[in-house]
Protein backbone atom coordinates (compact mmCIF):
# COMPACT_ATOMS: atom_id res chain seq x y z
CA UNK A 1 0.00 0.00 0.00
CA UNK A 2 1.22 3.59 -1.19
CA UNK A 3 0.70 6.57 1.00
CA UNK A 4 0.78 9.60 -0.91
CA UNK A 5 0.73 12.91 -0.03
CA UNK A 6 0.52 14.76 -3.08
CA UNK A 7 -1.32 14.72 -6.30
CA UNK A 8 2.05 14.14 -8.83
CA UNK A 9 2.67 11.23 -6.79
CA UNK A 10 -0.96 9.69 -7.16
CA UNK A 11 -0.66 10.31 -10.96
CA UNK A 12 2.21 8.66 -11.37
CA UNK A 13 1.16 5.47 -9.52
CA UNK A 14 -2.51 5.63 -11.35
CA UNK A 15 -0.37 6.32 -15.10
CA UNK A 16 1.32 3.03 -14.12
CA UNK A 17 -1.60 1.06 -13.34
CA UNK A 18 -3.12 2.15 -16.19
CA UNK A 19 -0.49 1.23 -17.96
CA UNK A 20 -1.43 -2.02 -16.43
CA UNK A 21 -4.71 -1.94 -18.08
CA UNK A 22 -5.78 -1.95 -14.36
CA UNK A 23 -9.69 -0.41 -13.92
CA UNK A 24 -9.30 1.63 -11.04
CA UNK A 25 -11.85 1.98 -7.83
CA UNK A 26 -12.03 4.86 -5.75
CA UNK A 27 -13.26 5.74 -1.89
CA UNK A 28 -13.38 9.32 -0.93
CA UNK A 29 -13.17 9.73 2.59
CA UNK A 30 -12.58 12.17 5.49
CA UNK A 31 -10.95 9.15 7.56
CA UNK A 32 -12.11 8.08 11.19
CA UNK A 33 -12.64 5.15 9.13
CA UNK A 34 -15.44 2.84 9.68
CA UNK A 35 -17.21 -0.31 8.81
CA UNK A 36 -19.22 2.07 6.67
CA UNK A 37 -16.38 2.73 4.73
CA UNK A 38 -14.85 -0.64 4.63
CA UNK A 39 -17.90 -1.62 2.94
CA UNK A 40 -17.15 0.79 0.01
CA UNK A 41 -13.75 -0.29 -0.21
CA UNK A 42 -14.65 -3.53 -0.31
CA UNK A 43 -17.17 -3.12 -3.33
CA UNK A 44 -14.66 -1.22 -4.84
CA UNK A 45 -11.96 -4.17 -4.62
CA UNK A 46 -14.50 -6.38 -5.80
CA UNK A 47 -15.19 -4.44 -9.28
CA UNK A 48 -11.73 -3.08 -9.94
CA UNK A 49 -8.48 -4.03 -10.39
CA UNK A 50 -6.50 -0.93 -8.45
CA UNK A 51 -8.36 0.85 -5.11
CA UNK A 52 -7.47 4.05 -4.18
CA UNK A 53 -8.74 5.49 -0.67
CA UNK A 54 -8.64 9.32 0.08
CA UNK A 55 -8.65 10.85 3.25
CA UNK A 56 -9.02 14.05 3.50
CA UNK A 57 -10.84 16.13 5.83
CA UNK A 58 -12.09 19.04 3.76
CA UNK A 59 -12.33 22.55 5.43
CA UNK A 60 -14.43 23.78 2.26
CA UNK A 61 -17.58 21.77 2.97
CA UNK A 62 -17.42 22.72 7.07
CA UNK A 63 -19.29 25.88 8.50
CA UNK A 64 -17.27 27.80 10.27
CA UNK A 65 -19.61 27.38 13.24
CA UNK A 66 -19.19 23.37 12.88
CA UNK A 67 -16.82 20.73 13.57
CA UNK A 68 -13.66 20.93 11.55
CA UNK A 69 -11.47 21.31 13.88
CA UNK A 70 -12.72 18.57 16.34
CA UNK A 71 -14.00 16.28 13.67
CA UNK A 72 -12.46 12.82 14.30
CA UNK A 73 -8.63 11.79 12.62
CA UNK A 74 -7.28 8.87 13.63
CA UNK A 75 -4.82 8.05 10.56
CA UNK A 76 -2.57 5.48 12.32
CA UNK A 77 -6.04 3.31 13.10
CA UNK A 78 -7.00 4.09 9.32
CA UNK A 79 -4.04 2.63 7.70
CA UNK A 80 -4.12 -0.61 9.23
CA UNK A 81 -7.55 -0.95 8.32
CA UNK A 82 -6.88 -0.37 4.70
CA UNK A 83 -3.60 -2.23 4.76
CA UNK A 84 -5.79 -5.01 5.77
CA UNK A 85 -8.18 -4.66 3.07
CA UNK A 86 -5.07 -5.00 0.49
CA UNK A 87 -5.78 -1.14 -0.68
CA UNK A 88 -3.19 0.13 -3.27
CA UNK A 89 -3.07 3.91 -2.71
CA UNK A 90 -4.16 6.41 0.15
CA UNK A 91 -3.82 10.03 -1.06
CA UNK A 92 -3.63 11.88 1.89
CA UNK A 93 -2.81 15.54 1.12
CA UNK A 94 -2.78 18.16 3.56
CA UNK A 95 -5.20 21.13 3.10
CA UNK A 96 -2.38 23.86 2.02
CA UNK A 97 -2.18 21.34 -1.28
CA UNK A 98 -5.52 21.02 -2.43
CA UNK A 99 -5.92 24.49 -1.50
CA UNK A 100 -3.30 26.64 -2.26
CA UNK A 101 -3.00 30.05 -1.84
CA UNK A 102 -5.39 32.12 -4.27
CA UNK A 103 -7.37 29.12 -4.79
CA UNK A 104 -10.59 30.56 -5.92
CA UNK A 105 -12.56 28.30 -8.15
CA UNK A 106 -15.42 26.23 -7.26
CA UNK A 107 -18.04 23.32 -8.55
CA UNK A 108 -21.28 24.29 -7.26
CA UNK A 109 -24.71 22.03 -8.19
CA UNK A 110 -27.51 24.43 -7.83
CA UNK A 111 -31.02 23.04 -8.35
CA UNK A 112 -30.35 19.81 -5.39
CA UNK A 113 -28.02 21.35 -2.76
CA UNK A 114 -30.30 24.02 -1.69
CA UNK A 115 -33.28 21.32 0.37
CA UNK A 116 -32.00 19.49 3.26
CA UNK A 117 -28.68 19.07 4.53
CA UNK A 118 -28.25 21.99 2.14
CA UNK A 119 -30.45 23.90 4.28
CA UNK A 120 -29.22 23.66 7.71
CA UNK A 121 -25.23 23.92 6.10
CA UNK A 122 -25.11 26.61 3.10
CA UNK A 123 -21.60 26.39 1.60
CA UNK A 124 -21.80 22.52 2.37
CA UNK A 125 -22.76 21.02 -1.01
CA UNK A 126 -20.32 23.35 -2.66
CA UNK A 127 -17.19 21.96 -0.79
CA UNK A 128 -18.57 18.62 -1.16
CA UNK A 129 -18.97 19.11 -5.22
CA UNK A 130 -15.13 21.01 -5.41
CA UNK A 131 -12.94 18.46 -3.17
CA UNK A 132 -14.79 15.53 -5.27
CA UNK A 133 -13.91 17.11 -8.54
CA UNK A 134 -10.38 17.90 -7.59
CA UNK A 135 -9.77 13.94 -6.17
CA UNK A 136 -11.70 13.03 -9.39
CA UNK A 137 -9.62 14.63 -11.85
CA UNK A 138 -6.24 13.73 -9.37
CA UNK A 139 -7.04 10.20 -9.24
CA UNK A 140 -8.88 9.84 -12.22
CA UNK A 141 -10.72 6.51 -11.40
CA UNK A 142 -13.20 4.76 -13.51
CA UNK A 143 -15.54 4.12 -10.79
CA UNK A 144 -16.43 6.06 -6.84
CA UNK A 145 -18.17 4.92 -3.97
CA UNK A 146 -20.30 6.47 -1.94
CA UNK A 147 -22.40 5.34 0.92
CA UNK A 148 -26.10 5.85 0.66
CA UNK A 149 -26.12 7.87 4.74
CA UNK A 150 -24.99 10.70 2.32
CA UNK A 151 -27.80 10.00 0.41
CA UNK A 152 -28.14 13.90 -1.10
CA UNK A 153 -24.15 13.97 -1.28
CA UNK A 154 -24.21 10.52 -3.44
CA UNK A 155 -27.26 11.98 -5.60
CA UNK A 156 -25.17 15.58 -5.83
CA UNK A 157 -22.11 13.91 -6.68
CA UNK A 158 -24.31 11.97 -9.65
CA UNK A 159 -25.68 15.02 -11.02
CA UNK A 160 -22.30 16.65 -11.46
CA UNK A 161 -20.82 13.93 -12.95
CA UNK A 162 -23.11 14.00 -15.44
CA UNK A 163 -23.32 17.81 -16.14
CA UNK A 164 -19.96 18.52 -16.17
CA UNK A 165 -18.91 14.91 -17.92
CA UNK A 166 -16.74 13.60 -15.72
CA UNK A 167 -15.68 9.96 -16.70
CA UNK A 168 -16.27 8.26 -13.73
CA UNK A 169 -19.38 5.55 -13.07
CA UNK A 170 -20.89 6.44 -9.59
CA UNK A 171 -21.91 3.85 -7.06
CA UNK A 172 -24.02 4.26 -4.12
CA UNK A 173 -23.84 1.65 -1.25
CA UNK A 174 -25.95 0.68 1.35
CA UNK A 175 -25.73 2.27 4.79
CA UNK A 176 -24.01 0.17 7.33
CA UNK A 177 -25.45 -0.16 10.95
CA UNK A 178 -24.52 -0.61 14.19
CA UNK A 179 -26.65 -3.85 16.01
CA UNK A 180 -29.16 -1.09 17.81
CA UNK A 181 -29.55 0.39 14.19
CA UNK A 182 -27.67 3.30 14.48
CA UNK A 183 -26.48 4.29 10.98
CA UNK A 184 -22.62 3.96 11.12
CA UNK A 185 -20.68 7.33 10.97
CA UNK A 186 -17.42 8.88 11.93
CA UNK A 187 -19.44 11.25 14.28
CA UNK A 188 -21.34 8.44 16.30
CA UNK A 189 -17.55 9.05 17.85
CA UNK A 190 -18.73 11.74 19.51
CA UNK A 191 -21.37 10.44 21.45
CA UNK A 192 -21.86 9.26 25.55
CA UNK A 193 -22.81 5.65 25.85
CA UNK A 194 -26.64 6.92 26.91
CA UNK A 195 -26.70 9.09 23.54
CA UNK A 196 -25.99 6.02 21.57
CA UNK A 197 -28.28 3.94 22.76
CA UNK A 198 -31.14 7.31 22.57
CA UNK A 199 -29.45 7.76 18.79
CA UNK A 200 -30.83 4.40 17.38
CA UNK A 201 -34.46 5.74 17.87
CA UNK A 202 -33.46 7.54 14.36
CA UNK A 203 -33.65 4.54 12.36
CA UNK A 204 -36.19 2.80 14.50
CA UNK A 205 -38.75 5.74 13.26
CA UNK A 206 -37.62 5.50 9.76
CA UNK A 207 -37.81 2.20 9.89
CA UNK A 208 -41.35 2.09 11.13
CA UNK A 209 -42.38 5.04 8.98
CA UNK A 210 -41.37 2.82 5.96
CA UNK A 211 -43.93 -0.11 7.19
CA UNK A 212 -46.00 1.76 7.87
CA UNK A 213 -45.75 3.41 4.01
CA UNK A 214 -45.65 -0.15 3.30
CA UNK A 215 -49.16 -0.79 4.72
CA UNK A 216 -50.64 2.17 2.32
CA UNK A 217 -49.87 5.49 4.16
CA UNK A 218 -48.82 7.75 1.03
CA UNK A 219 -48.78 10.78 3.03
CA UNK A 220 -45.73 12.52 3.81
CA UNK A 221 -47.16 15.11 6.36
CA UNK A 222 -48.62 11.98 8.55
CA UNK A 223 -45.21 9.94 8.05
CA UNK A 224 -43.19 12.68 8.88
CA UNK A 225 -45.31 13.42 12.20
CA UNK A 226 -45.05 9.58 13.15
CA UNK A 227 -41.17 10.30 12.77
CA UNK A 228 -40.83 13.07 14.75
CA UNK A 229 -43.05 12.08 17.58
CA UNK A 230 -41.68 8.53 18.07
CA UNK A 231 -37.61 9.82 18.18
CA UNK A 232 -38.74 12.41 20.98
CA UNK A 233 -40.49 9.63 22.82
CA UNK A 234 -37.60 7.76 22.82
CA UNK A 235 -34.80 9.92 22.54
CA UNK A 236 -34.84 13.09 25.05
CA UNK A 237 -31.90 14.44 23.68
CA UNK A 238 -33.06 14.59 20.54
CA UNK A 239 -33.18 18.05 18.80
CA UNK A 240 -34.83 17.52 15.10
CA UNK A 241 -32.66 19.53 12.17
CA UNK A 242 -35.08 18.18 9.35
CA UNK A 243 -37.23 15.19 8.64
CA UNK A 244 -37.92 15.12 5.25
CA UNK A 245 -39.75 13.23 2.70
CA UNK A 246 -38.24 14.11 -1.27
CA UNK A 247 -38.39 13.13 -4.66
CA UNK A 248 -35.60 10.55 -5.14
CA UNK A 249 -34.73 12.33 -8.47
CA UNK A 250 -35.17 15.86 -7.48
CA UNK A 251 -34.74 15.97 -3.88
CA UNK A 252 -38.10 18.03 -3.82
CA UNK A 253 -39.99 17.70 -1.10
CA UNK A 254 -43.49 15.61 -1.42
CA UNK A 255 -46.94 16.21 -0.45
CA UNK A 256 -48.13 12.11 -1.51
CA UNK A 257 -45.60 9.17 -2.30
CA UNK A 258 -46.40 8.31 -6.06
CA UNK A 259 -42.99 7.36 -7.08
CA UNK A 260 -39.58 6.71 -5.83
CA UNK A 261 -38.76 8.36 -2.59
CA UNK A 262 -36.41 9.03 0.48
CA UNK A 263 -37.19 9.86 4.00
CA UNK A 264 -34.23 11.77 5.22
CA UNK A 265 -33.82 12.70 9.07
CA UNK A 266 -30.87 15.01 10.19
CA UNK A 267 -31.57 14.76 14.39
CA UNK A 268 -28.96 16.19 16.89
CA UNK A 269 -28.56 13.72 19.75
CA UNK A 270 -26.96 16.16 22.56
CA UNK A 271 -24.28 18.29 20.39
CA UNK A 272 -23.97 16.04 17.76
CA UNK A 273 -25.93 16.12 14.55
CA UNK A 274 -26.70 12.84 12.84
CA UNK A 275 -28.12 11.98 9.54
CA UNK A 276 -29.88 8.83 8.17
CA UNK A 277 -32.18 7.88 5.60
CA UNK A 278 -34.70 5.17 3.77
CA UNK A 279 -35.72 4.86 0.54
CA UNK A 280 -39.28 3.74 -0.06
CA UNK A 281 -40.84 3.01 -3.35
CA UNK A 282 -44.40 2.16 -4.15
CA UNK B 1 -11.36 14.38 -40.12
CA UNK B 2 -13.84 12.94 -37.66
CA UNK B 3 -16.65 14.81 -37.22
CA UNK B 4 -18.47 14.30 -33.80
CA UNK B 5 -21.79 15.61 -32.51
CA UNK B 6 -21.91 13.38 -28.79
CA UNK B 7 -19.11 12.75 -26.27
CA UNK B 8 -19.37 8.92 -26.42
CA UNK B 9 -17.63 9.41 -30.27
CA UNK B 10 -14.96 11.89 -29.10
CA UNK B 11 -14.37 9.72 -25.93
CA UNK B 12 -13.83 6.76 -28.51
CA UNK B 13 -11.84 8.26 -31.21
CA UNK B 14 -9.33 9.86 -28.41
CA UNK B 15 -9.34 7.07 -26.32
CA UNK B 16 -7.92 5.00 -29.93
CA UNK B 17 -5.56 7.79 -29.82
CA UNK B 18 -4.22 6.95 -26.53
CA UNK B 19 -3.79 3.94 -27.17
CA UNK B 20 -1.58 4.62 -29.81
CA UNK B 21 0.56 6.58 -27.32
CA UNK B 22 -0.41 9.78 -29.10
CA UNK B 23 -0.43 13.22 -27.11
CA UNK B 24 -3.81 15.45 -27.93
CA UNK B 25 -4.03 19.03 -28.76
CA UNK B 26 -7.02 20.77 -27.98
CA UNK B 27 -8.60 24.51 -29.24
CA UNK B 28 -12.26 24.76 -28.01
CA UNK B 29 -14.00 27.36 -29.92
CA UNK B 30 -17.30 28.85 -30.76
CA UNK B 31 -16.68 28.57 -34.75
CA UNK B 32 -16.95 31.11 -36.97
CA UNK B 33 -12.85 30.27 -37.67
CA UNK B 34 -10.38 32.86 -38.62
CA UNK B 35 -6.91 33.33 -38.83
CA UNK B 36 -6.63 33.74 -34.74
CA UNK B 37 -8.25 30.03 -34.31
CA UNK B 38 -5.86 29.00 -37.12
CA UNK B 39 -2.54 30.27 -35.04
CA UNK B 40 -3.97 28.10 -32.22
CA UNK B 41 -4.66 24.73 -34.14
CA UNK B 42 -1.13 25.09 -35.67
CA UNK B 43 0.32 25.27 -32.89
CA UNK B 44 -1.36 22.23 -31.54
CA UNK B 45 -0.57 20.28 -34.56
CA UNK B 46 3.01 21.37 -33.68
CA UNK B 47 3.49 20.27 -30.19
CA UNK B 48 0.74 16.89 -30.43
CA UNK B 49 0.25 14.31 -32.48
CA UNK B 50 -3.37 14.45 -32.44
CA UNK B 51 -5.57 17.59 -32.72
CA UNK B 52 -9.14 18.33 -31.62
CA UNK B 53 -10.95 21.30 -32.26
CA UNK B 54 -14.23 22.29 -30.76
CA UNK B 55 -16.98 24.12 -32.03
CA UNK B 56 -19.84 25.05 -29.75
CA UNK B 57 -21.23 28.22 -29.44
CA UNK B 58 -21.87 28.06 -25.87
CA UNK B 59 -25.40 29.52 -24.60
CA UNK B 60 -24.29 29.37 -21.02
CA UNK B 61 -21.76 32.24 -21.51
CA UNK B 62 -23.99 34.70 -23.22
CA UNK B 63 -26.01 37.25 -20.93
CA UNK B 64 -29.99 37.88 -21.79
CA UNK B 65 -29.35 40.56 -23.79
CA UNK B 66 -26.40 39.66 -25.95
CA UNK B 67 -25.99 38.25 -29.29
CA UNK B 68 -26.21 34.22 -29.18
CA UNK B 69 -29.06 33.70 -31.26
CA UNK B 70 -26.79 36.21 -33.90
CA UNK B 71 -23.50 34.52 -33.32
CA UNK B 72 -22.10 33.95 -36.88
CA UNK B 73 -22.06 30.35 -37.25
CA UNK B 74 -20.53 29.15 -40.15
CA UNK B 75 -19.72 26.31 -39.96
CA UNK B 76 -19.47 24.38 -43.73
CA UNK B 77 -16.90 27.04 -44.18
CA UNK B 78 -15.22 26.32 -40.41
CA UNK B 79 -14.79 22.95 -41.88
CA UNK B 80 -12.91 23.69 -44.72
CA UNK B 81 -10.51 25.54 -42.71
CA UNK B 82 -9.83 21.99 -40.68
CA UNK B 83 -9.64 20.05 -43.06
CA UNK B 84 -7.23 22.07 -44.76
CA UNK B 85 -5.12 22.22 -41.56
CA UNK B 86 -5.51 18.35 -41.20
CA UNK B 87 -7.43 18.55 -38.02
CA UNK B 88 -7.87 14.86 -36.62
CA UNK B 89 -11.41 15.60 -34.79
CA UNK B 90 -14.04 17.83 -34.67
CA UNK B 91 -16.66 18.24 -31.97
CA UNK B 92 -19.42 20.27 -32.18
CA UNK B 93 -22.70 19.37 -29.98
CA UNK B 94 -25.98 20.35 -30.06
CA UNK B 95 -27.11 22.75 -27.02
CA UNK B 96 -29.42 19.89 -25.63
CA UNK B 97 -26.06 17.49 -25.48
CA UNK B 98 -24.18 20.20 -23.31
CA UNK B 99 -26.67 21.37 -21.50
CA UNK B 100 -29.50 18.33 -20.61
CA UNK B 101 -32.64 18.18 -19.36
CA UNK B 102 -32.11 19.69 -15.37
CA UNK B 103 -28.75 20.94 -16.30
CA UNK B 104 -27.74 22.10 -12.42
CA UNK B 105 -23.74 22.37 -11.71
CA UNK B 106 -21.41 25.02 -12.45
CA UNK B 107 -18.05 26.05 -12.18
CA UNK B 108 -17.33 29.60 -10.99
CA UNK B 109 -14.22 31.18 -10.98
CA UNK B 110 -14.37 34.19 -8.23
CA UNK B 111 -11.17 35.81 -7.61
CA UNK B 112 -10.42 37.02 -11.28
CA UNK B 113 -13.79 36.63 -13.09
CA UNK B 114 -16.06 40.08 -11.63
CA UNK B 115 -13.30 42.57 -12.65
CA UNK B 116 -12.85 43.75 -16.74
CA UNK B 117 -15.47 41.42 -19.06
CA UNK B 118 -16.64 40.25 -15.47
CA UNK B 119 -18.12 43.55 -14.36
CA UNK B 120 -19.97 44.26 -18.08
CA UNK B 121 -21.14 40.72 -18.71
CA UNK B 122 -21.92 39.02 -15.65
CA UNK B 123 -22.23 35.02 -15.54
CA UNK B 124 -20.01 35.14 -18.87
CA UNK B 125 -17.00 33.46 -16.65
CA UNK B 126 -19.21 30.91 -15.48
CA UNK B 127 -20.70 29.91 -18.59
CA UNK B 128 -17.13 29.65 -19.85
CA UNK B 129 -15.30 27.63 -16.94
CA UNK B 130 -18.26 25.39 -17.29
CA UNK B 131 -18.05 24.81 -20.64
CA UNK B 132 -14.65 24.67 -20.66
CA UNK B 133 -14.63 21.89 -18.13
CA UNK B 134 -17.13 19.65 -19.76
CA UNK B 135 -14.87 20.47 -23.12
CA UNK B 136 -11.78 18.80 -21.07
CA UNK B 137 -13.61 15.87 -19.19
CA UNK B 138 -15.02 14.75 -22.78
CA UNK B 139 -12.05 15.43 -24.76
CA UNK B 140 -9.30 14.65 -22.31
CA UNK B 141 -6.32 16.44 -23.67
CA UNK B 142 -2.64 17.25 -22.92
CA UNK B 143 -2.43 20.52 -24.09
CA UNK B 144 -5.37 23.16 -24.64
CA UNK B 145 -4.84 26.45 -26.86
CA UNK B 146 -6.23 30.41 -26.13
CA UNK B 147 -5.81 32.76 -27.74
CA UNK B 148 -4.06 36.06 -25.47
CA UNK B 149 -6.92 37.91 -27.35
CA UNK B 150 -9.41 36.80 -24.62
CA UNK B 151 -7.01 37.66 -22.31
CA UNK B 152 -8.75 37.48 -19.06
CA UNK B 153 -10.40 33.80 -20.15
CA UNK B 154 -7.31 32.27 -20.68
CA UNK B 155 -5.84 33.24 -17.45
CA UNK B 156 -9.10 32.27 -15.61
CA UNK B 157 -8.90 28.98 -17.04
CA UNK B 158 -5.15 28.84 -16.10
CA UNK B 159 -6.85 29.40 -12.27
CA UNK B 160 -9.08 26.96 -12.56
CA UNK B 161 -7.10 24.15 -14.01
CA UNK B 162 -5.23 24.53 -11.42
CA UNK B 163 -7.47 24.64 -8.47
CA UNK B 164 -9.56 21.43 -9.73
CA UNK B 165 -6.66 19.80 -10.67
CA UNK B 166 -7.56 19.07 -13.97
CA UNK B 167 -4.52 17.23 -16.03
CA UNK B 168 -4.22 19.79 -18.41
CA UNK B 169 -1.52 22.29 -19.72
CA UNK B 170 -2.79 25.33 -20.89
CA UNK B 171 -0.64 27.39 -23.75
CA UNK B 172 -2.24 31.14 -24.29
CA UNK B 173 -1.26 31.81 -27.78
CA UNK B 174 -0.14 35.47 -29.50
CA UNK B 175 -2.99 37.98 -30.60
CA UNK B 176 -3.45 37.62 -34.49
CA UNK B 177 -4.74 41.02 -36.15
CA UNK B 178 -5.25 42.69 -39.54
CA UNK B 179 -3.06 44.78 -41.14
CA UNK B 180 -4.26 47.80 -40.04
CA UNK B 181 -4.01 46.43 -36.06
CA UNK B 182 -7.25 45.29 -35.35
CA UNK B 183 -7.55 41.97 -33.58
CA UNK B 184 -8.84 39.17 -34.83
CA UNK B 185 -12.72 38.24 -33.79
CA UNK B 186 -15.15 36.68 -35.10
CA UNK B 187 -17.33 39.25 -34.12
CA UNK B 188 -15.61 41.21 -36.55
CA UNK B 189 -17.84 40.30 -39.26
CA UNK B 190 -20.68 42.77 -37.46
CA UNK B 191 -18.66 45.27 -39.02
CA UNK B 192 -19.00 47.89 -41.72
CA UNK B 193 -16.25 48.79 -43.73
CA UNK B 194 -16.01 52.10 -42.25
CA UNK B 195 -16.41 50.66 -38.66
CA UNK B 196 -13.25 48.28 -39.39
CA UNK B 197 -11.14 51.38 -40.32
CA UNK B 198 -12.51 53.17 -36.77
CA UNK B 199 -11.84 49.83 -35.09
CA UNK B 200 -8.19 49.72 -35.49
CA UNK B 201 -8.03 53.16 -33.51
CA UNK B 202 -8.03 50.49 -30.51
CA UNK B 203 -4.97 48.55 -31.16
CA UNK B 204 -2.95 51.77 -32.63
CA UNK B 205 -4.47 53.21 -28.52
CA UNK B 206 -2.89 50.49 -27.30
CA UNK B 207 0.42 50.33 -29.35
CA UNK B 208 0.89 54.07 -27.97
CA UNK B 209 0.79 53.43 -24.43
CA UNK B 210 2.92 51.09 -24.23
CA UNK B 211 5.40 53.05 -26.43
CA UNK B 212 4.60 55.82 -23.65
CA UNK B 213 5.32 52.99 -20.93
CA UNK B 214 8.77 52.37 -22.33
CA UNK B 215 9.64 55.67 -22.34
CA UNK B 216 9.05 55.99 -18.61
CA UNK B 217 5.34 56.46 -17.49
CA UNK B 218 4.43 54.37 -15.63
CA UNK B 219 1.06 55.97 -13.67
CA UNK B 220 -1.89 53.86 -15.15
CA UNK B 221 -4.11 56.79 -14.95
CA UNK B 222 -2.39 58.64 -17.27
CA UNK B 223 -2.10 55.77 -19.78
CA UNK B 224 -5.54 54.87 -19.19
CA UNK B 225 -6.68 58.50 -20.42
CA UNK B 226 -4.48 58.67 -23.47
CA UNK B 227 -5.75 55.89 -24.66
CA UNK B 228 -9.52 57.07 -24.23
CA UNK B 229 -8.77 60.43 -25.76
CA UNK B 230 -6.55 58.57 -28.64
CA UNK B 231 -9.90 56.15 -29.16
CA UNK B 232 -12.57 58.94 -29.32
CA UNK B 233 -10.36 61.26 -31.35
CA UNK B 234 -9.79 58.67 -33.98
CA UNK B 235 -13.42 56.19 -33.57
CA UNK B 236 -16.52 58.87 -33.52
CA UNK B 237 -18.72 55.64 -33.22
CA UNK B 238 -16.18 54.09 -30.48
CA UNK B 239 -18.15 53.82 -27.01
CA UNK B 240 -15.76 52.87 -24.18
CA UNK B 241 -16.93 50.19 -22.48
CA UNK B 242 -13.79 49.74 -19.82
CA UNK B 243 -9.94 50.77 -20.12
CA UNK B 244 -7.74 49.15 -17.29
CA UNK B 245 -4.48 48.36 -16.52
CA UNK B 246 -4.69 45.39 -14.29
CA UNK B 247 -1.71 43.16 -12.79
CA UNK B 248 -0.76 40.31 -15.14
CA UNK B 249 -1.33 37.43 -11.85
CA UNK B 250 -4.61 38.89 -10.33
CA UNK B 251 -6.49 41.04 -12.76
CA UNK B 252 -6.89 43.66 -9.81
CA UNK B 253 -6.27 47.15 -11.46
CA UNK B 254 -3.31 48.90 -10.58
CA UNK B 255 -2.46 52.81 -9.99
CA UNK B 256 1.15 52.34 -11.01
CA UNK B 257 3.08 49.60 -13.42
CA UNK B 258 5.67 47.51 -11.15
CA UNK B 259 5.41 44.46 -12.66
CA UNK B 260 3.87 42.54 -15.04
CA UNK B 261 0.73 44.26 -16.28
CA UNK B 262 -1.83 44.14 -19.08
CA UNK B 263 -3.72 47.00 -20.60
CA UNK B 264 -7.14 45.84 -21.75
CA UNK B 265 -9.57 47.62 -23.55
CA UNK B 266 -13.36 46.49 -24.60
CA UNK B 267 -15.10 49.20 -26.74
CA UNK B 268 -18.47 49.51 -28.46
CA UNK B 269 -18.44 50.25 -32.10
CA UNK B 270 -21.34 50.80 -33.38
CA UNK B 271 -23.36 48.30 -31.77
CA UNK B 272 -20.39 45.43 -31.92
CA UNK B 273 -18.49 45.20 -28.66
CA UNK B 274 -14.70 44.70 -29.17
CA UNK B 275 -12.00 43.66 -26.87
CA UNK B 276 -8.51 43.88 -27.29
CA UNK B 277 -5.06 44.00 -24.80
CA UNK B 278 -1.67 44.31 -24.76
CA UNK B 279 1.33 43.32 -22.32
CA UNK B 280 3.68 45.35 -20.30
CA UNK B 281 6.52 44.40 -18.55
CA UNK B 282 8.95 46.81 -16.52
Amino acid sequence: MVIARNPEKVRDIIARARQKQKTVGFVPTMGALHQGHLSLVRKAEKECVFTAVSIFVNPAQFGPEEDFSRYPRSFRQDRILLEKEKVDLVFCPQPRIMYPEHFSTYVQESALSDNLCGRSRPGHFRGVCTVVAKLFNIVQPDKAYFGQKDLQQAIIIGRMVRDLDIPVKIRICPIIREKNGLAMSSRNRYLSSEEKVQAAAIYEALFCARSRFKSGETSALKLKNMIKNNIKAKAKKAKIDYISIVDYETLQDVKKIERKAAILAAVYIGKTRLIDNIIIKP
